[in-house]
């Protein structure tokens, strides 16, 4: 009854090389997190379908994965509504629970689900897989981890100022050079206020962000196209063609929007946190108006990152938002956070071959096996080198001595130690340079010292 | 439209305290594998039902989590055929994924999937979250974490030496004092051929494991309840009273055995075994005739452990099965694994009061607010700070200081960094431990230097 074995659609195996770069992806974003005294928690992959429901649009709902009843999941639903066939009526009675879709409504709910032993701020981490029914694609998976951090609890600018340095110091470790765009919700709606046309902001930013490939008087013939009147165009234009500095496109749209207390709100907003990031941060934060990002989610500030060598969408966002866990009923909680997209940061190392050379959880030194009492020589070398935190296998049999040499280059081990005869003899390990070839004849400590260098 | 947020049964959300500690534990056990040269990876948390259905038993079918097929998942399913109310056929038409039950199974999928890219003997570990659909009590999660490591493709008993090595180290770095219990199913099924009772091992090797509750007599009454003949227990008479050293009872294993050569080659084995780990470990190694564990899927070697000083069931376990890829396809692999219990380890340790008492990931300073002009100048201690490597933050708003000092505290920060009017002027930081309650007066660096030491 053998089976052929396979993986469903748009889910992933992590080879131990793959493993090892995730690893230094995801321990870099947690040393940071951690430097900036976040704290990681973890939530269930399963949720209560009445969490997960409605919080992510009817397209959400449909690409939610959920998990049949146990037990006799058809009890209680009658022949009647057994032949309907409403599908999305009955998979409400089949099914209780789902797979968390993303990091942020977990999150909520573990704010209000445990709001008496939290002391607020608080501020989190969470690093998880979530899954997602989308249509398997290049670049877009069914299960893909999150690396999410956010403060709740807290309306101080400094929870962004503090999440941008986060942003400049992930990427500045892994070597990535970056763009942090960044715009302000309240500024969006200043300026849909201003014009009079608060529920087209969408196609205004959509329209604006095109100057660049179809020049001002095509943006301004597609916001025609769209149905925004000649007036509002008129006062869209320092906007659209807005230029300078990030301190000079703020003096722009001060001017743009001196009538919108909201909007007036959101350049405050923007200078304080541009104040306090000067001359911090490595990497360049440009102001960007046509940056929109789940506009019916954030309130406040938001940030988008790109790489600048390689192109690839966003690879971390965030922003803030206003009400996140009054669905759960604990209104009035002010949040901001960021996310991490791990497999586009995965690519973008591997594009720009950044990831560090050597590994540092990879095996430095395999003991190849001539045999019985050789093995026992080295089996008393190991504890030696193990305690000394050298990362040290023996290949298990006594195989071919070329069979054993393939695997210690397939698990790119730098080191090999040969214990023949003669060595066992002079109770010495000959030590091979697997890059090199160079080969030295040791006693275990000075094989130790040679290795701890 | 508020809802009393909830998750479901069985499944727990880790706090940060909580997180901190399984950290602990899940990086002790990982940097103990790296040790000894086992490679991380992993697998999706949903699997194909194909994959995972009949390798667990019925039982086990049953408490598969199944997911339900995206978009109209009744279509192809007649009227008669939902009317049948047959749950567990439809089930197949309604769901082809399901989540992981154990590593154990992906594994192996993994690697007859992988043949081609794998360099044998392929040593993994993975520490992944499983999922079962039991009953929830104490101790018993529906999402709950395993730690495995496994070698395959080698027959090499040195797999299972450096296995026990890794139980040992692993314990050892944890404190908790333990007996690993070992035992061959080889000779298991020797016992059995021997009295001529192959398919009663069970009964027998339940009833031996009672001697220190019922004594002799009563061990020999269960057998001959069981239906065990007369010259079987006879038979089995030296094996039940067994003691001494793991020696003697291996010689008198031996004799008792003498005709069985599968029985000697368990012998044989657990020998070996024995021999290469002799002074090698710092806990206690015991021949254990009574243990089982999973009959019908070791072959070899089986281990378990428990904990010396809390009365809790096995914290881990493993063994050696010969056949493990054979159901998908790939026969004549040998395997060997072990299994740390991650959530009774953790109970153990809290138990035992064990866990280290600083932290390696929270915050090490908070910077008190006091306003707009102290907030800048610690904005910038803590760049300081933080390039220094101490994980630092500022508390966000310039709140009452006894809310401040109460949020150092809820998060157990050892110190905390008070700049205010004074403090402002002078340029230094007023360093309080919260433990002593001692203050003193540092200029930034001098604040990076107390804290490094």
């Amino acid at each position: 009854m053998a089976q052929k074995p396979s993986i469903p659609k748009g889910t992933r195996d992590f080879s131990p090389e793959e493993m090892a770069k995730r690893n230094y992806i995801f321990d870099t974003i947690r040393e940071v997190y951690a430097l900036y005294g976040f704290q990681q928690i973890e939530t269930p992959a399963m949720e209560n379908l009445s969490t997960l429901m409605g919080k992510y649009g009817e397209e959400g709902d449909k690409l939610l994965f959920k998990i049949l009843n146990s037990g006799d999941y058809l009890r209680g639903i009658d022949d009647a509504e057994l032949l309907s066939r409403n599908t999305a009526r009955l998979q409400s009675r089949l099914c209780e629970k789902g797979l968390r879709y993303d990091l942020t409504v977990p999150f909520a709910r573990y704010v209000v689900q445990h709001r008496e032993e939290l002391a607020l701020p608080f501020k989190r981490y969470q690093i998880q897989p979530v899954w997602r029914a989308d249509r398997p694609q290049r670049g877009r998976y069914r299960e893909f981890y999150q690396c999410d951090a956010d403060v709740v609890g807290s309306e101080s600018l400094l929870n962004e100022v503090e999440l941008m340095q986060i942003v400049d110091e992930v990427f500045s470790r892994l070597g990535i050079r970056v763009c942090i765009k960044m715009n302000n919700r309240k500024i969006l709606s200043g300026i849909a206020e201003v014009i009079g046309e608060a529920e087209r902001i969408t196609d205004i930013t959509v329209a604006i962000d095109k100057i660049d490939k179809i020049g001002l008087d095509g943006v301004n013939a597609e916001l025609r196209e769209k149905g925004i009147s000649e007036t509002a165009i008129a006062q869209l234009q320092p906007i659209i063609t807005l230029q300078g500095t990030n301190g000079e496109k703020l003096d722009t749209i001060r001017t743009v929007l001196q009538d919108s207390a909201v909007g007036l709100k959101g350049v405050e907003e923007c200078t304080y946190i541009l104040d306090h990031i000067e001359g911090q941060l490595r990497n360049a934060v440009e102001l960007d108006l046509s940056l929109a990002r789940g506009l019916n989610y954030y309130t406040g500030a938001i940030f988008e990152v790109k790489a600048l060598d390689v192109a690839i969408g966003s690879i971390t966002g965030g922003g803030r938002y206003d009400n996140l866990t009054g669905i759960f009923g604990m209104p009035g909680l002010s949040g901001v956070g960021i996310s991490f997209g791990a497999d586009r940061i995965y690519d973008v190392l591997t594009t720009l071959d950044l990831y560090p050379k050597a590994s540092s959880t990879g095996t430095q030194l395999l003991f190849v096996n001539f045999g019985e009492a050789e093995a026992a020589f080295c089996l008393n070398a190991l504890r030696t080198v193990r305690t000394a935190g050298i990362r040290a296998e023996i290949y298990p049999d006594a195989a071919k001595m070329k069979k054993q040499m393939t695997y210690a280059n397939a698990k790119h081990i730098p080191y090999v130690g040969i214990v023949g005869e003669t060595e066992l003899e002079a109770g010495k390990v000959m030590l091979k340079n697997m890059e090199t070839g160079e080969q030295t004849l040791l006693s275990v400590d000075e094989l130790v010292a040679q290795l701890q260098q």
